[in-house]
């Protein structure tokens, strides 16, 4: 892992992955073709892309109960406590309409109103988590969601793998159909006989799935199309080296693409970091993964002080930020962008991926300069509440009136007019 | 205006102008432009398309001070009660940041941090509207964005209107520099020598604007693109004919594109608007663009019952909702959809669009369903705060590493494992 001496704008090294000109052909063909076909599309899809022609699309009460036999009965407790977690926290985003009232008889207010639906992707294989299942569809049930699709797509046995579908049914996911890829989008977006179409989609996916994603965006909501994840650790020398580059390493096995990043005042550190992330590295399961992504999005950047470190820190905008230092909660105050802020050496970052209850879909890709952690927010939206009464129109209407004039709309004006003349 | 009676589902029709390829590759070759020869490239663009040689990007105080002398101090006065409005509004917007303890020690929260900057785009000419700053700028500043940042394409002369400059000044804006079209979205998203790039671009403006948002988010964020606009009247008998026509026509006057709809159970008020349509239409300065708007996208829906009427709004999601109805009020919770919501006669349309305090960028095109208000939460984002103590760890510690297991990231659990290890 390279040592780099902090000087000038420091950014993580990212990729973002747009697609071929082929693969954006391909999903408007797909989206197109569900457009017409419906069922038999996804159908006829499941069958070239998941090899298994499929009689049925949604999933059956009695699969969901088969299910649960297959995961060892402890870590459904625990997935339990995690949900439970999670929608604990989650109720605390919970944001009342609220209305304001004048002597003269004027209401203004704003009403929150969550969403008719929203469609939960899952992806299938072994990137199938059902940590991804909870965040997403908790924050949707507690903002009031009524109807709540997951698709995901199946096996070659047809299924949907058992961990995926405990999880979905301790959230409360009522309607699950085997479809993945662009063809389960564009089902979710437009619908099909069997699929009623939802006003939002999220959670996580392939290339296809979010060519697909975008394609939909307008017709439909969508959530932010993440790219590879990432971390950035802030430390200073009292931090532990393994604990670190055990940090690191949990970020890089994700993937190639996964950026780790350590922001230190501290050389010593950052030697010793060095050090055990080699050593460390050597012993995963998923050591290539790790490796190659550390050598190609990794770095340890040494800045001259603590200042430097906390500006290279909202340079960077991070998704996962660790701050290891020796009080690290009066650092907070400066951080100005990160998705995840992670405080003290005990807050590892796998504590908020599976357990904590703060989401674990962040904004990726330095967005954190101006995106959130997925919310209750994003399955509720706000309508503005206007009532003036005949006084509140009389004390004011002249200068409305007055206003429309000078951006040369009549009609409002008379709009208000029409009100005023009258007795 | 057609009369129509309501039967199955409805909807409003709409125009999205997606732009032609050729308007997407002119775009494309501005912004690449920008990018390469940055203030250069502005002045260039600003003499083909503006036809005026700009020596200096930037407004000047001088220009500032001089504008006020251009607008009559009874509209200035004006301007500065409806900036209060939409400022005291907006501020009930704001939401703090928390946090949660635990006796274990657990630190759970969420960050609110304003955005570093922004952008604010007011189009030229005769749409240079200055109740479309202060609806912008506003709830940027209310949110507490520190560097506001205003770009609009100057006329001939080389001056932006009065009126805009008057309303920024009023809303607080420091930083204006003449410059529109796609080149002005190229500069506040990549930099140029001139003008600092920004972290997020809002505002209205024609299609080249509208496409060149389209190209630079993701790198900076922006705002919805505006469809053209819309509103619903829900009426029933007690609702004055006269009024419903008025303020169906101060929608249509905006744009040939603009929607205006109105949806009741009395079939006497429908032919009663359909008469004053006609005979008010007539009288504006804006017949031809309110003719051809009531004619292409103006309908009159005749429903059953008032539990029709209201399923019919919220199936039309619109930008605008006037309810006029004997008591409206007892409506609200039915109403699901919809941007923002006026409620009895004396609260005309226009009385939002500029006065009251709501902001008027609502969304259209039937995002109601997904989608909200301009708002103070438009310019924050959040960050999630976890904080786990030694005893919170030992206690979830193996739980969290299991959960890490089945999913197949033994790296997440040793991780966590690193910490439990030790004394």
């Amino acid at each position: 892992m390279k040592i780099v001496k902090v000087s000038g704008d420091v950014t993580i090294k990212r990729t973002v992955d747009g697609g071929t000109e082929a693969q954006r052909e391909t999903v408007k063909e797909i989206i197109a073709n569900v457009r017409s076909n419906g069922d038999d599309a996804l159908k006829a899809y499941t069958e070239k892309f998941d090899s298994v022609m499929l009689e049925a699309l949604q999933v059956e009460q009695e699969e969901i109960k088969e299910a649960y036999q297959h995961v060892d009965s402890k870590l459904v407790e625990i997935i339990k406590e995690a949900a439970a977690n999670i929608r604990s926290y989650h109720e605390k985003q919970l944001r009342p309409s609220w209305l304001t009232t004048e002597e003269n008889g004027t209401i203004l207010g704003q009403k929150v109103t969550p969403l008719d639906s929203v469609g939960v992707y899952v992806p299938g294989g072994t990137a199938a988590y059902p940590s991804s299942v909870l965040m997403n569809v908790i924050p949707a049930k507690v903002a009031g969601v009524k109807r709540i699709v997951m698709v995901s797509p199946p096996g070659e046995d047809g299924s949907i793998p058992a961990g995926v579908l405990v999880a979905a049914d301790l959230a409360g996911v009522k309607e699950i159909y085997k479809v993945g890829g662009a063809q389960a989008i564009a089902a979710l977006a437009y619908g099909t006989k069997t699929i009623a179409p939802v006003d939002k989609i999220t959670g996580p996916g392939n290339i296809y799935v979010a060519l697909a994603k975008r394609e939909v965006f307008g017709d439909v909501d969508i959530d932010m199309i993440a790219g590879p994840s990432e971390i950035a650790v802030l430390a200073d020398d009292t931090a532990k080296a393994d604990e670190v580059a055990a940090d690191l390493l949990s970020q890089a096995e994700h993937d190639v693409r996964a950026s780790s990043v350590l922001v230190t005042p501290s050389m010593a550190l950052a030697e010793a970091v060095q050090r055990e992330v080699e050593v460390q590295c050597a012993a995963l399961p998923r050591r290539e993964i790790a490796e190659q992504s550390i050598r190609d999005f990794g770095a340890i950047y040494v800045a001259a002080n603590m200042e430097e470190v906390v500006e290279t820190v909202n340079q960077l905008a991070p998704e996962h930020l660790e701050i290891m230092t020796a009080n690290g909660m009066e650092l907070l105050g400066k951080i100005r962008h990160a998705g995840a802020i992670f405080i003290g050496r005990y807050s590892s970052e796998p504590v908020g991926d599976y357990f904590a209850g703060p989401n674990h879909v962040l904004p990726t890709n330095g967005t954190a300069r101006f995106s959130s952690p997925l919310s209750v927010d994003d399955f509720q939206k706000k309508s503005s509440i206007i009532s003036y009464s005949e006084q509140a129109l009389r004390d004011n209407g002249s200068k409305i009136a007055e206003f429309a004039r000078l951006e040369g709309l009549e009609a409002h004006a008379r709009a208000v007019e029409s009100r005023l003349k009258k007795q």
